[in-house]
């Protein structure tokens, strides 16, 4: 592309001179990327690369692609991507809806792995060779460093692990987001306080392996929260009672630090810690969302950092109109470092993450329906679960209005082992694990989280799994262990006749 | 006790005067504990005290009480406390048959946690208030501080955490073990190498919660290990020929730096990398077996980190002639520090540990038989395949005789998901797990790991569950999971008529 029909906008946002020769137009930077190539992507719910993956999937020129993605939502990026069949396998967050149903049809292959550890996978070679990395920015610097968009995620690592690098310039996104994030930071580093800056807010990269530019304007639309039912704010009320129990007794601070997965119940527990007249709390996260920027506007939340904002269209614009505010409050950093192991344990969260299902010795399933078909992957769950100072799975006590149970005798896929899980938190109760045993696990679960519909029909199989194999560690019926779901497979309920 | 009546061997070893007048019988000290309250003890593998649990197991005057150990092997302390009944819950590694019994028993509580966050557990509050912290040490200095004996542990965290502290200083152990230990040290320290020493060789303690001191001459002489069955060699062999790939492909360093759990197929993994000619390895480990030391002797291992010498009779000798040799080459550290979650990752593992079985989707079982009985507890294995470069599990591909296949379609519990397992390896090959789904590990582990006369068994298994749910993420016939399991509960075999 000749540089003079370059718009006066995306001049402005590339400081390097030797760059603006290297803008071109999606088609032409999607036909680089050949058959059976290893594609790593930036973006993490938003700030995902828009117009190449576009591209890709509607020329269909290029197949058999491995991708590697933090965990970005976009239709125009892995849902268009997946349906259009030009993928082999995937690898990160799978979170949309037509990429499951690719992987569930058995059409693509997913390797689902912690999202702290994704960095270090490309890194130690586990996807092999990396041809691309696409990544999405708001500007370039003078010596070809990147300004990403909202998210963070693994686009530092891409860049220095791929063999090539395609870059999407988004006018979409202010380049007045310059100052947002932190990146060039030793990913052993402990952060001391979640809106610390110790490195620089752009990505450095080897300019001579840029191979492209293409100029977006595109924004991020994917995100719709739905509507809060009762139920998650009766999940969220006893999450805040477990809360206000451990300042009470002294466990943890009153401005503790916490992490929350995404959906709703993490948005009710903010809204829950806001009636109750929290102040100055910490957030180390994953991701955070519109009612966690509430939160720090309201001073509920005093600083925070997160890998990701994954926030609705209404918010993007307050981001956009408050960036300094924002910038004070909170640091977008490498998922690697919100989700690290050495940070998650040294910052001594409270992390909040959504179970679809739990049993009675407190394993938790976060990714898998009935134990086969992908929901949506492990995300970083895990990460937080094993490493944080009280970890909280939360799930409504039953699904399909009644005929599923989340509360089961076993769960036929494991993503949280009971070593790992301290309170479940229903609409009913919360279980409080620490210090427990299996069996006394099974009581404060079933006696505080099962919905009351379900609570005889568990304790019938815990007392028969007793009888039967004798009060042993985990006592189990193997025969029985599975068949809640099996008859909800058959039938299409989990209820006993 | 009147303090000319200690002997000279002893008072040579309490140089706090202070501490002199404290010294009593194991029944006295014993006698200050009350039915109800909390311990935490000394010891991991070897180096837990014996006199003062063995009085207590006499007398059965305090019952209903709460053991936190680290990893105490030993007949004189955790199997004597069980089989008396005095325990009302048991926290740590269940590493001693009777103790085992008397889990499965249902007549002792046990709550099994990863090794690595047990002292974190105590600090936070999980088990409530600590009575007694009961430490075993071979020498007490001026101001108090204690030597250890030859295991590191919880012991820095319990007599920080215990209200109270008895001590018993085993004249067993020379005192010049001095010199041996890394206490003091943050646990968010990363260990650069593993023979770096950052702190103190000592305890530090408050001499005022000092509550008895009782004199011992106990040797530590629980283990013995198994003769050698041939199989074992080959699954050793297996592993090497992997580390052998991914040091030719450039994935680890010639002197990469590894862990080895326990038991007899590390000790031939030793052997193994001795045989092929290694030298100059790096060892970052929770215990440290004869082979291990042998293997320092003779130049493999250059340097070595563990929290524990867990060495048979014939060893301690070697040790204690030769302290200042493996002074030089071996650090005991905290079991924070040898599992901690950052200097595991930092130290870029390879870490080996043994499976009690693997489902073909790679997720692995370490502490239950048949999903219910308790074996060992999950020990620190978690700690390692969560957060390694590498993670590595071994098993045998059968047991009792090809009557169970150690390879099934789905573990009845789960220790280690299938996303922290990256290699099997059996007798008969290994299988490479990174970066596969699923449905791609079920190929590999079946085809490279199984028994051959569990091959077809394991394939009928897949293609079946794959035609009842269709080829999606985990495919799983929830009528037939667990099958396996419950033929051989009924009639002794897995094996297919």
């Amino acid at each position: 592309m000749l540089t003079d029909t370059i718009s006066e906008k995306a001049k402005e946002r590339i400081l390097s001179p030797e760059m603006l020769d290297l803008v071109m137009s999606a088609e032409e930077a999607a036909s680089m990327i050949k058959s059976g190539m290893t594609l790593c992507t930036s973006g993490f719910g938003t700030g995902y690369p828009k117009a190449i993956p576009t591209s890709l999937a509607t020329t269909k020129h290029a197949t058999d692609l491995t991708l590697i993605n933090g965990a970005a939502r976009g239709e125009m990026h892995l849902g268009a991507l997946a349906t259009s069949g030009v993928l082999k396998k995937f690898s990160g967050f799978l979170y949309n809806e037509n990429a499951r149903n690719v992987v569930n049809a058995g059409d693509m292959q997913f390797a689902d792995y912690h999202l702290g550890q994704l960095s270090t996978k490309i890194k130690n070679g586990v996807y092999g060779e990396i041809d691309y990395a696409i990544v999405e920015c708001c500007k370039i610097k003078e010596d070809g460093s990147l300004v990403p968009t909202l998210s963070a995620g693994i686009s530092e690592s891409i860049v220095k692990y791929a063999e090539r690098i395609l870059i999407e310039l988004n006018l979409n996104v202010p380049a007045e987001v310059d100052g947002f994030h932190d990146f060039g930071v030793d990913p052993y580093t402990i952060i001391q306080s979640p809106s610390d800056r110790l490195g620089v807010p752009y990505i450095k990269i080897d300019p001579s392996k840029v191979a492209g530019i293409v100029i977006t304007d595109i924004p991020d639309t994917d995100l719709f929260y739905p509507d809060i039912a009762p139920i998650y704010n009766q999940i969220a009320g006893n999450v805040v009672l477990m809360l206000d129990k451990e300042i009470e007794q002294g466990r943890i601070p009153e401005q503790f630090t916490f992490q929350s997965g995404m959906g709703v119940v993490a948005n009710c527990v903010m809204l829950g810690l806001m009636n109750k007249g929290y102040k100055g709390l910490k957030m180390y996260t994953e991701v955070l969302s519109d009612q966690a920027l509430y939160a720090i506007k309201e001073g509920i939340i005093e600083e925070a950092t997160t890998t990701a904002l994954d926030i609705t269209p209404l918010f993007f614009d307050d981001v956009f109109n408050n960036l300094e505010f924002y910038k004070k409050h909170l640091v977008l950093r490498p998922v690697d470092l919100t989700n690290g192991v050495a940070q998650i344990v040294a910052n001594e969260l409270v992390s909040m993450n959504t179970a679809w299902e739990a049993d009675i010795y407190g394993n938790v399933n976060s990714s898998h329906a009935m134990g086969t078909q992908m929901i949506n992957g492990l995300g970083g769950s895990n990460d937080f679960s094993r490493n944080s100072k009280i970890s909280v799975f939360t799930t409504p006590s039953t699904a399909k209005r009644g005929l599923i149970s989340c509360i089961v005798p076993m769960v036929p896929h494991v993503d949280s082992t009971e070593h790992d899980v301290d309170i479940i938190a229903t609409e009913w109760g919360y279980a409080d694990l620490r210090g427990k045993s299996p069996k006394e696990r099974a009581t404060a679960i079933i006696e505080n989280c099962a919905h009351p519909d379900y609570r005889q029909q568990l304790r019938d199989y815990f007392d028969g799994a007793v009888a039967l194999c004798g009060p042993c560690q985990t006592p189990h019926d193997l025969s029985k262990a599975l068949s809640w779901h099996q008859k909800y497979l058959e039938t299409g309920s989990m209820q006993q006749d």
